[in-house]
């Protein structure tokens, strides 16, 4: 059954100086970081989708792999796909996985049946699971491919689009509580526009509230006890889309009700695409309370669209868990790589090592988080930097007003003299770690 | 007194078919536009920032204006600025002029001065209004431009910082409202950061916050009838503004109780900046319920960096005053000209003819508005394609749950046939019209 | 066999005045504009490739558009789809049309197989043309779809795909020649990397020069009369294509001794991914005597990525069409519709309404064009700027040295004093005409 | 003379395990990689011009520094300011510094006075260098500031500016050449322009490409051995900058017959802002044997403006040494950090710190590039890819044609298989290093 991966070992940590490239140089699972193993930690999960289902396909040119389970429209060749996800997450030693309902089960144009397929092949995976495979980090809808959605899922004009969204989710709500899964999650690729001109911006906006109102509704119905993630992303393949950023989420999330109830999903590509760093999307959904989890796939900084690269820059991947550890770590999320190996990257143990590569990455990236922590330098240069907002006075002027303000600063002659922000010592610094 | 136009005259509108360039070609204040004067509708604002105390320089480059009032730190030449100024405003025939306390005054240093000489110099504008100068469409507080604000205004790490903010703003709403301004304006240049590394964005956020709030309470206290509007912009100055666009600011205001305090002004460059197009700013404003006021200046779409330049072209201009209506058009808030000609427009009448310019385009564009309002098709289409939403059933569904609408899409056996949107011929549509 | 534009009568000029969606209201063929007629100084072509070729498919989602030309495998429906392509073109009075290869004939496989579908189809065209059918603009061969050429075609770094391409490139050009087409295009979508890690750039280049040499050669042989043209783009769906911009293409042919053999197709979508305006790149290859053509298909300013839609912005096409007649207007090269209805537009009338909606766009930006050119303000203000080089001293100044000039700046205290660019007055005059 | 650096100490090299931050952690001058010590290899220079000459402004704010060398406007602080540069050269060991002249000396307006301050200041600087002092990387002329050239230096409307910046790069090649610098820099902020509207392409390339040719036929005349060096950037401070990017100077550079001539100085900032990478514009300009030195300072990918930032990611710095010592290492050019300390880093420790970090960041780099090479992992995967252009066949099909090579495809049945681009393979394999 492992003949995809024929030659592949199954990967083994052998620390920095292993020049093997189908090994772990710097995850360890077991190897234990602030008190926790470092699987623990990451919780690293493989996407279905770009791992699987993609074809190598771009705006220019078609499939460029050749995969035994192509073409992918009958249960046959959707079983053997399932095997062979499987081997390669056995392979990896990968914890988790997350699909999206079609990358698992043939498109079949109806309703009922794609839900029947849904139901038949995830039951597949529950014999897999049960038997050492991963666990299921998050399972979703895609509403974005097939033409139905071409005008959006909860925000089509078309009511009746609406009534197959909500049918869809629902199957795939199911199917994610059937196995454990530890999130739900929704993008909204669709759930946008084109152009204002054919646009009702506001009614739009309602009913995308309104369905992740029933998402909710129904996750407590069931019993659904993850977490019901919002992933943002600013444009491609909409002009706009709604999900713009977290503040942007979070935003909508006040107005609809629901900033308590649900989190968020954030991808690196998706931060550069809207205009942030990784770092500054995650710092800000901590801040605001709606840090969920995290897409670990990075985006060429050239190109003006979704590359979903697999992450290769060490500083940047501290960074972003440097704040994800300050922010207490990842809960019921984990590190998914919604990544896709380049389309000319055809072989076997391509996928494979870039896997191997991303997941070496993210643990030298947590280490030297956690070291910066356990350094305590950034920490105590931010407290040193803030120290003026914790004396009596500067608290009381918070619960005063602008003309008591002004009389002080006339009678103290208030003329604040700048002190330096030390940027580059900080980065410095940072670079001990990195 | 108006030696500095010496041989500009007053500007009239003469229709399209003039060749002056000191001439409205379409912009006539009293033609009636949609049963409103045409100046009502725009309410013209010219903006003393950019046309009187920018001097020329960029990053690369220093002063290139040679002007009488310069160097700008004294009262004797900050009044012959003034004169030189409401000139100008009266030989274009603004109804309305915007400035910040640091246009208008020189830099003292100490915040009692500052203070002083804004009183002084707002004191000699209202002599210059009451003898028939321009309305004042808002005030602010530069809160940028020296050292002192360097690391932030209200989100200093210096809580000495704030209160000199404090007092700075509460000054410049004093004068605004002394002056009859219709609105007072926020824009946070420098709230936001250089670096996570040395930022705490939990304290900086909850001090914007609770500062916003006492612009408001102090708004009510003395009585001030006018808008508070906040001024979005992503970045630059700062690598990332707390204000970055539309969205995001509403997102912050329902955080801190003011979604019904305070409204936004949009500027076209901004938007640009923020990866949006500004008809997308205006009609996302007008749907969240803040739409304020507009600054109407281009960036230029190639350049990353605010370029502040006069509107010049039609058919965007003409979207975006097509949302401002339909949105009821500007009430308090007003059409500010928050630019500059470039660093080469040495003379005086590059200023004026600017300014020309930039009115008839907006003009033209608003009749353009009109018109396609008047006419009704893009209204006509948007109702055509939500009309699936009119149904009593498509109305019950959003009252309704998972359950009983999957119940309906396998008993319907629902199965969305996608129509066009007709992206192209709306297009073709609003061209007939610009 | 008109049935698939069922109900869509032949566009006719109608004035400005008409309300008729499928009319011209600026487009008249026969109007004659500095001194000739409209049709003559437009040259317009329909492009096979996204009218017909392209199923609505985008990177996040698959076919929208229903044809009965699909799917396209097989010479009875490529059939079906030139009777098609030729009413269209007829429905337009388009007096040109474009094709790839792989846009006309099924994918074969085979290097033979392909040849002899391309000269069967090449052949019906044929006939279509003699029977009253448009002209060939330009032939061009499709190096990008097929997974063969996923690392690029002359810069491949295996020898067989540049054999492969040859011969690709000698049947679409033996078939341009064939059909009388005026020009022959070379995109190099895959000329170019994904990453430098495994580019050798200078073989790569060596190659792409060699073959384009060959091309000219063969050219040559065969007789054929038409222009060579290279099509910049910068990237997209390459991370880098070599044959970046303007500029960029025009140092390579000079390094491979071609800058007097091939001239330029400039797209004005690929202009703005590299940073440019369009008249940039128009002006740029005007000045260096390579301007050959121009894709009319504008860019979506705010999506990192192709979008190749309609042109819709007046303004935007007068400045091209001014500097193309400033440049002597189109030779054999004309005006392509690289451009593609969005993939909501599903219908027939979608298809031939874009289409009627950019003519006019041109058209009105012609006549802008030629209006300005007639009234000669921009011819005059450039020379009224530049007159100082006019002098017999400054143009001896351009044959002297150092030594000398600093002498003169010594002797004569030059010390120079600007003057204004009077950029917002030209773009006034400009809003003149548009 | 050291009291500005008061407590600042000669930085030290103490190895990785230091905490201290005034020491270098792995520049270790001495150090020998590939055959050369590590000085030799990164020849690193100081700017002056951000250093000292820079005040902290920006866009939106000014001065922020308070140096005793403000305000910068007579010949007794510019040498105050030379003893403290010269501090901190010495402090940094730095073996070479870099200038403008408007960096040294006062602007007097007077060609005459500005060329006698600078002879002065440049003698001051010789007994300086003399004694012990850096040597000088490269002298270049600021013609970029002073409001005369707002319009352009060589490319100036006003012939009188053109012999303005012939005088002036002769007195800065004079200084440079005195100085025994090892290159001369021109970088062309201002020739470029902001429109179309206003601009003659040719003549102004012309003139700008007559000036380059006087440069170097300047250069040939006074024995000056150093290599002329134009540094690319596509904009900022003007809208379109002639001098882009490496391909389109080199197309420049052919065209005037200067490529044998003339090298290029390549920045970080500005390839990121052309939208290439660093290792992009170094490889390019490798291939086409034009690589002369490197301004190594990182821009922000967020901001769309020079940030000139000081280097702190290894990993894109070693790709950029990888490609340096590739095309044989850095011969007369240099390492020269064009980057300033951000506005909010107030004080002397900032500006020391900020090179520390940069300098090792740099070692950093150089030894994972150098042991990359050493390795040889990448150049092996390089010869394997490209090995089928090894064959005599290969060699002949470039020599032959269009019509011959169709023959072999036919005969052959070619029909090419594609292999693998192994990208993540050789990313995994590079982060072995960094």
């Amino acid at each position: 059954m492992k003949q995809f991966f024929e030659g592949i070992p199954k990967i083994k940590y052998e620390g920095e100086d292993s020049r093997n490239p189908l090994a772990f140089r710097h995850y360890n699972p077991d190897e234990v970081v602030l008190g926790k193993r470092m699987e623990e930690h990451l919780r690293f999960a493989v996407a279905y989708w770009h791992s699987f289902a993609w074809e190598g396909g771009d705006p220019f040119g078609g499939q460029t792999f050749e995969r035994p389970w192509y073409p992918q429209d009958n249960m046959e060749r959707a079983k053997l796909k399932a095997d062979i996800a499987f081997d390669m997450f056995d392979i990896l030693g990968a914890p988790y996985f997350c699909f999206h309902d079609l990358d698992v089960r043939p498109e079949a144009g109806s309703f009922a049946e794609n839900r029947d397929t849904l139901n038949e092949i995830t039951d597949y995976f529950a014999e897999k699971m049960a038997a050492g495979g991963p666990k299921l980090l998050w399972g979703t809808a895609n509403m974005f491919t097939h033409r139905r959605w071409m005008s959006g899922a909860s925000t089509n004009p078309d009511p009746d689009v609406f009534a197959f969204a909500a049918a869809t989710v629902k199957s795939c709500m199911d199917a994610t509580h059937k196995l454990g899964g530890e999130n739900y999650v929704l993008w909204g690729g669709r759930e946008g526009y084109e152009t204002l001109l054919n646009t009702d911006l506001t009614s739009e906006l309602d009913h995308m509230g309104r369905f992740l109102n029933m998402v909710v509704e129904y996750k407590h119905k069931i019993g659904f006890k993850g977490a019901i993630l919002v992933e943002p992303k600013p444009q491609e393949p909409s002009k706009h889309q709604y999900d713009y950023d977290v503040a942007t989420c979070f935003g909508f999330l006040q107005k609809y009700g629901l900033e308590k109830e649900v989190q968020l999903n954030i991808e690196q590509g998706h931060a550069i695409l809207a205009g942030h760093s990784f770092e500054h999307e995650i710092a800000t959904a901590a801040s605001l309370g709606v840090l969920g989890s995290i897409d670990m796939n990075r985006n060429d900084y050239q190109s003006g669209w979704d590359t979903d690269q697999f992450p290769n820059n060490t500083p940047e991947v501290a960074v972003a868990y440097y704040h994800i550890l300050k922010a207490g770590g990842l809960k019921t999320g984990g590190t998914n790589f919604d990544a896709k190996v380049r389309r000319q990257s055809l072989d076997a143990e391509d996928l494979v090592a870039a896997h191997v590569g991303g997941m070496d990455i993210c643990a030298r990236g947590l280490k030297a988080a956690a070291a910066m922590l356990e350094d305590g330098g950034l920490e105590e240069a931010l407290s040193s930097r803030y120290e003026g907002w914790q004396t009596p006075e500067a608290k009381a002027m918070l619960g005063s007003d602008f003309e008591s303000i002004t009389k002080r600063v006339l009678a103290e002659e208030i003329a604040p003299d700048p002190r330096s922000g030390r940027q580059e010592i900080l980065e410095n610094y940072v670079n001990r770690f990195v």
